[in-house]
């Protein structure tokens, strides 16, 4: 059913998720589609995002703008089309880019009578920099700090993924331009520090920080800096990227500004995205065998009230429980007053939509003044007297967003290893391990490293440390200590 | 200037607006140009909205946006494609949007093996609904009343204009299920009533609201509420539009539902949308010949603090507005504190962009403990104590807001006049009103008046009047009073 097939939305009836995690493709499809995430449309490799998908992708977006909105930064909107001629200005970007080029039908005639083709973009840098171009003058235009969040378009070759790989996606696309090479560098890594605030703290994946490889990095950068978090498969996942362009796309483009000292120079450019692929990073890092398991800050509904309902007292038990969501309205909480729906059947349908706790409220709970906290991270019940009942809300929320954090901080340190020789690093690697390893800094060494385990080099960390010892591969003398990994 | 042609980004250096509002063409380019907020993008008809026009539409698009989560609506992100065999399931919506239709390059072989093409959408309706025929089974799922905001693309044919028509612009798209057209009806009049808090207490942009002729109704839809406004130029703009589709859609999509009855039955639905081009009508309703004029709470700047600088108090000064700025910090404002232009430079290019108030603070005004607002709206300068700073900015962006309103309001309606005859009707549209006329209810009667005049009616207001009198064209006994004049 993972399958981007005529039938691939068709899931079985069954209440509740049929395939265990372990079968990771199956049991990802299953929960997504079964929670109401988001579903394959009925155009190839391409997704319709439902309310419960979008909430997190909204409350992504607000966290993150609120970030860069502070520091400055200011929201914009390019259009979709981009001119052929100007995603062939920087060679090395467009080749980048090209098997995933859509086009429209639509051709104009330009200024000279050429006839124009459209691209659909699929990274805005060449349009936004043509008027970049137009709208810095002097030093004193700089830093100009633009974002934008919009579609993008990548017509995809290989097998499409919900949220993680499809030919339509949302993000933001940062595009800075400013003095210096040093200006430029800590902007790139203002951001990544942005990045690993929404990761961490809002979506509760751990993330390593570092540099790409020149093999790895975004076509037409300096370099890119990249965050990269491991899934329960031993992949890891590409989860937002922060690149210095250098002046690349300022000389292709002819952005220059008049400097305090009267000469022209060519701007140095930052540009930096994160998508909608991360909502694929969150269902996989943290869900389980019964479903979705959303850590409470981005949760579109922090908690359920499911009232215990027998014929007799039916009215009493409602009443109260739409006393209590009063009482902690200050979290997203939604009352399952549907009578048409036994209690357990509530209880899977939350548990399977991820829902990070579940109140449980019936006649004897109302006689006892107390209700029943259940978390979805680790299945515990709480007796809890209503007069505490806020507080032990807020500290249980606050106890599943740091216990589902630390779950995975643990599972990445424990299934990141070090191979001190490429036996090992197979070995390793078919144990569906992150490794830790030394590198001689050969891209044709990373290469053979690649034809040989389809690993790549996720990132160089930006903690040098001291090196002893050889490249894992070529035995050669190591020049940096990097992570390995088959990639998303 | 306003032409779309390679230069049309091409303005002249003055400083200042050099087209009085009379020309209103050349003068609305001008200003949106001059003003930063959008220009002609590198793509026929399309056009690139600045951080200083985008604000505006952030700020549209979250007053919108949390009236409708109030009451219930939720977001969602359908593809941009849309197959081109949904788009003529709905013959009468197809033929309405044909011509406009742009396709990708791409195509896809679908289950049978037939080819497949992709258009981009124009709107949302025939994908959003192929997936709506599946999610709903029973009245237990309705309301469904679901959103997206996006971006559209209609390749025009006529002339382009910034905000007012683009082949691409950002909208928002409710799409609601209901079980009976009652309650479709009752959405469509809420969302109408949402739409005009948007325009009237946001953007102080007085609109007549009713509903659309046969003739001028949306393709597909039962029938079409609008919301219009009344341009400097005589010309309504259609500012917002709130359908009921009837079952039209449903019918041909199989949107079904088992109700109470356990009988199966066709839903009833509703659209509504705005877009970017509120963004234009905003700039000619309350512009004038200095350039933008920006209602204060719509305004990305509420008001901008101008130290009046010479060289030996400079720091004092500096320091004072910075003071300054901080008392006032609950409104959005900005210190002009750039050293290299004069303080009557500053007030120009405040003025060309809009700013409601302008805070003049100099040495004299520190000795006094006074500053001097200046309104934009009308000029006005006002003394303020110091101590009294907050609440007359307060006070005073109010006034601003509601003047805006009142003046838009009186313009309308001196603008409107009644034509009891063809003769004063055709009089009066040579005079640039808007016309309150009797008419027969004849869709042949409403063409002929189109042919001969070019306007059009804009709407059948809500409220009914007693009619007394005959068709001001074709003298048969009236049906209607109704709004006619030409439109963007």
């Amino acid at each position: 059913m993972a399958k981007n097939k005529a039938n691939k939305n068709e899931i079985d009836d069954t209440i509740g998720i049929t395939s265990p995690k372990s079968d990771l493709p199956e049991w990802y499809s299953e929960v997504i589609l079964k929670s109401g995430m988001a579903e394959y449309a009925p155009i190839s490799g391409c997704m319709v995002i439902r309310p419960y998908g979008y909430e997190i992708w909204e409350r992504i977006r607000e966290h993150f703008d609120s970030l860069i909105k502070k520091s400055g930064h200011r929201n914009m909107y390019f259009p979709l089309f981009i001119p052929d001629r100007f995603l062939k200005k920087e060679t090395e970007h467009f080749s980048g880019f090209k098997p995933e080029v859509a086009y429209i039908d639509k051709k104009e005639t330009d200024e000279k009578g050429k006839t124009e083709k459209y691209a659909l973009r699929p990274t805005s840098e060449t349009i936004i920099y043509h008027s970049y171009a137009k709208w810095i003058r002097s030093w004193r235009d700089l830093p100009l700090l633009f974002n934008q969040w919009c579609n993008i378009v990548r017509w995809e070759t290989k097998a499409t993924k919900l949220f993680l790989r499809t030919r339509e996606f949302l993000w933001q696309e940062g595009h800075t331009v400013h003095e210096s090479d040093e200006e430029a560098s800590k902007e790139v890594m203002l951001i990544v520090g942005y990045y690993k605030k929404v990761m961490e703290n809002l979506l509760a994946i751990p993330v390593l920080v570092g540099k790409k490889t020149e093999n790895e990095k975004f076509a037409g950068a300096l370099y890119t800096t990249t965050l990269e978090s491991l899934m329960p498969d031993g992949k890891a996942l590409q989860m937002g990227t922060s690149h210095n362009l250098g002046q690349n796309f300022a000389i292709a483009f002819g952005i220059k500004f008049r400097d305090r000292d009267e000469t022209e120079k060519y701007a140095w450019q930052t540009s930096w995205g994160i998508s909608t692929r991360l909502i694929g990073a969150l269902v996989m890092t943290h869900g389980d065998d019964k479903g979705l398991v959303l850590p409470p800050r981005i949760a579109p509904i922090q908690a359920v009230i499911v009232p215990i309902i027998f014929e007799k007292n039916k009215k009493e038990v409602l009443r109260e429980a739409m006393r209590i969501k009063r009482v902690i309205d200050k979290f997203r909480v939604e009352v399952d007053d549907r009578d048409d729906y036994s209690a357990g059947w509530k209880f899977n349908e939350w548990e399977l939509k991820g829902v990070p706790l579940r109140i449980e409220i019936g006649p004897r709970d109302i006689r006892n003044k107390e209700v029943v906290l259940v978390r979805r991270d680790n299945g515990k019940k709480i007796h809890v007297k209503m007069r505490n009942l806020k507080s032990i809300t807020e500290k249980t929320l606050n106890e599943i967003q740091n216990n589902l954090f630390r779950k995975a901080k643990s599972f990445l340190e424990s299934n990141t290893k070090v191979a001190s020789n490429f036996n090992e690093f197979k070995k390793l690697l078919a144990d569906k391990k992150m490794i830790k390893a030394n590198w001689c800094g050969e891209s044709s060494c990373e290469d053979e490293i690649k034809d040989k385990t389809t690993a790549t080099i996720r990132l160089i960390p930006f903690e040098k440390e001291n090196l002893k010892g050889k490249c894992v591969h070529c035995g050669k003398k190591a020049k940096y200590v990097v992570y390995f990994a088959k990639a998303y």
